[in-house]
């Protein structure tokens, strides 16, 4: 582990990380909001820091970055990111605690979307706009991160990044990282523009317009209001934002296969079909159980259902009705959908839409195998054979997450919180989803929970932000060993 | 499919039926109870259809049974035992409908112990007999089920069934199913009459001790009492009933080592070290959090906290407290348990400690290739290697395990049932435990749940009782083919 290149790299994202406030700097300039001070001093703190160590290390040859080094800084750098985006809120006074304003930005750039503010709307506005803004930078993060560096550091021997991204991506896309890096933004910078135009022309301002785009790309869920996407009740809205976060939970490499002319890419892909097919099979089923007993018609219904549960399963995490007053049949669906999350190399979180389908294939393969026990039964994803390797990464991977939640939800409850509420917190933080259950839920916030649980939380939106294995193969002693 | 010998084997076991139907019969003649006729009409009918199916159906050589229709006679069978097992229930009036019989009969044979009868004490003595020893009966089943049966079928090329039983069992005991079944039930038979003498020693009745003997070895949780265990609020018995719960979910073949005077071989094998820790370790956490917040003294807390948690792990289900009113660690620790469940090869249901053991060694062994990603890591368990193959059942049965969970969540909640009861019962049921969360707790019961969900959660506990693949793959078309 050589930490001077780890520090190198952290101290650059560091003074990206300042000079990207010049942005929320500006923000404040123009509404005159007072925060103008705070975010100066965040900025230059953050700035200090960064080229502090970037100038107390050495400059790495980026091609000898080893796999174990490349874990390190993915996941050291989230959380020194995390750490110092968290200024901003700590020195414009917009939470009572440190520990809060770190919630709020780890929530941030893991695109989670659970927050402590119990008043948004008393936030200075440009610190609204940072926090929706860390959000996007997040997402920016992710699609790099799942299709172009694990699937780089698994080309370099290990194999189970490789396993990350079962999808046609790593091979279609131009092979070096900042060019595929440089496209992906691009997709995704397109989107965002066309999202804040949609959303301006159905008459919402510029600055919301902004910051719900901003949001709802990276899946990420933060509002500038009190209530959500509810508060501007507004059915042309929830029409739009449901499309964007649809089109936010595909594969960015599918969008750009769109753009490239494959029309019907979307259909033709195995994991992008089963997440569109998904959102609309439960969507009905869930306006059905609306229909007559929360809502009279079935307008309204399918209206609320299609939000609330596309949210859910791209683990957005907006919200325009409160499920947890809705029948048992739709908050066992939401709660479900909370693990699944959406397609890999999207900006969702949760388990993807790919790795469930592997499972569910992994499965009935055992049960084919019972009957045909001379067989050799395959599992293949758009028509090519997942190799074992891979398979086994896999089902590995879906029980470190279980087994996460479950001992995450029991660390939780051991600081007094009820059931209900530490599974659905849990739940919601390791899939980056935003709202849980109980008192965490989508008319709630996190500000109740206490500092320790606080930290567990962010800790599980690291994880499941970077893939379980990224953080958690940091307290497996092995791992600093030579 | 030789539809002729299934229908002899299950012939022989009705006949087999009807005649144990002796010892309810002569109950209700001690006691004069007046459910003689409902017994005797019972018992014909019980012995008629059985005769009928063996007479009309061909004897089979037992060795040419193959393995498809072993899995078709132990999944109908028992299917077969637990409907005419309602019988008595029925005609005997103790509840209103055939459903409910059945619920109650298939509840009894598959050691589950969940109950519709909302006032246990007004049905009659000869019944509630029946009831435990169904239980008995069906705990005598699943030993033989799980350490000959289908591992037996496992050698005869069906690898998965092998897999089930990762404990040195097979190899140990005698090869031949007759000389195996006979030893296991000796040992059963002699540690449930420990516990009746341990039982009347402390001062409990005759019948009593023997209803709860026969319901507490097989850990099925039927009580002859409303309030379960906690109706006689004795420490003594209380610390009986959780001594003897745990040697039901201890791997029957150890106890038959033991009495070959292996004595240290509870700790030598690492699932029942595993068992045994887990319930120690849990019964403390669980202790700690009830001192000071439910109860005033540690004795008491860990009274209560033992009892409850061994009645969860084990899958016996008797309460002698609500853990529903419990703080919210131990109710998240209880709701976790009903998926771990006892040892492989004992009476307990869930996932059983073995399959989680391998689970996270299979998990670990996977972070492991991340960090030496040229080693080839195995999973190990009593110091031999679990090959492959097991493995993969292994991970594919509990991925199964908890698709079906999921599935069988969202159709009871689809019937009108609350979130918290549908994942409760249905962890419950699949999980043979009994009492689940919500309106069908510890002093609830089921008799509210709509017709459609008791029979959904009686296939639950079928599913769950014959380890899911037996019967999940009769839904599977090409089981039926050829
Ligand atoms: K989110
Ligand atoms: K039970």
């Amino acid at each position: 582990m050589r930490w001077q290149y780890i520090g190198n790299i952290i101290g650059i994202l560091l003074v990206f990380l300042g000079a990207v406030m010049v942005f929320p700097l500006g923000c404040s300039f123009i509404y005159n909001d007072g925060s103008l001070m705070a975010i100066l001093l965040s900025m230059g703190a953050t700035f200090c820091a960064g080229c502090g160590l970037f100038f107390i290390s050495r400059r790495p040859d980026i091609e000898y970055i080893n796999p174990r080094e490349g874990i390190a800084i993915v996941a050291l750098g989230w959380s020194a990111i995390g750490l110092f985006g968290a200024l901003p809120f700590y020195f414009g006074d917009a939470v009572p605690c440190f520990t809060d304003a770190v919630f709020e930005s780890v929530s941030g750039f893991t695109t989670t979307g659970s927050s402590v503010f119990s008043n948004i709307e008393g936030v200075s506005k440009s610190l609204l706009f940072w926090r929706s803004f860390i959000q996007w930078l997040g997402g920016m993060g992710i699609i790099v991160l799942s299709l172009a560096i694990l699937p780089f550091l698994g080309v370099g021997g290990m194999q189970l990044f490789k396993a990350e991204v079962p999808s046609p991506v790593p091979d279609k896309l131009t092979p070096r990282l900042s060019e595929s890096a440089k496209i992906l933004w691009y997709v995704y910078a397109l989107i965002s523009v066309l999202e804040v135009l949609f959303l301006m022309g159905g008459g919402m301002g510029f600055y919301d317009a902004l910051c719900h785009a901003f949001t709802t790309m990276p899946t990420g869920g933060f509002s500038t209001k009190n209530a959500s996407v509810a508060h501007f009740d507004n059915a042309y809205f929830d029409f739009v934002i449901v499309l964007f976060m649809v089109l936010a939970g595909i594969n960015f490499s599918l969008h750009y296969q769109l753009l490239r002319g494959r029309t019907l890419i979307f259909w033709r892909d195995s994991e992008c079909r089963f997440f569109l097919m998904m959102c609309l099979g439960l969507t009905l089923v869930v306006t059905f159980d609306l229909y007559g007993t929360v809502y009279d018609s079935v307008s309204t219904a399918f209206r609320y259902a299609s939000f609330q549960i596309v949210s859910i399963v791209t683990t957005t995490g907006y919200a325009t009705a409160d499920y947890e007053l809705w029948p048992g049949l739709s908050q066992v669906i939401i709660f479900i959908c909370m693990f699944v999350g959406a397609s890999a190399g999207s900006t969702g979180g949760g388990m993807k839409c790919a790795r469930l389908m592997v499972c569910m294939k992994y499965c009935y393969r055992e049960l084919f195998t019972l009957i045909h026990p001379r067989s050799v039964a395959q599992v293949k994803i758009n028509d090519a054979v997942v190799p074992d390797h891979v398979l086994k990464s896999i089902m590995g991977f879906l029980g470190i997450y279980l087994l996460l939640f479950v001992v995450c939800s029991v660390l939780l409850a051991a600081m007094g919180i009820d059931m209900l509420t530490s599974l659905g917190a849990v739940a919601s933080c390791i899939g980056n989803i935003g709202p849980g259950f109980g008192t965490v839920g989508p008319v709630d916030n996190f500000a109740h929970i206490p500092m320790a649980g606080k930290w567990l939380l962010l800790w599980c939106m690291l994880l499941g932000r970077l893939e379980i294995y990224t953080v958690i193969i940091l307290l497996v002693p092995e791992f600093w060993k030579k």
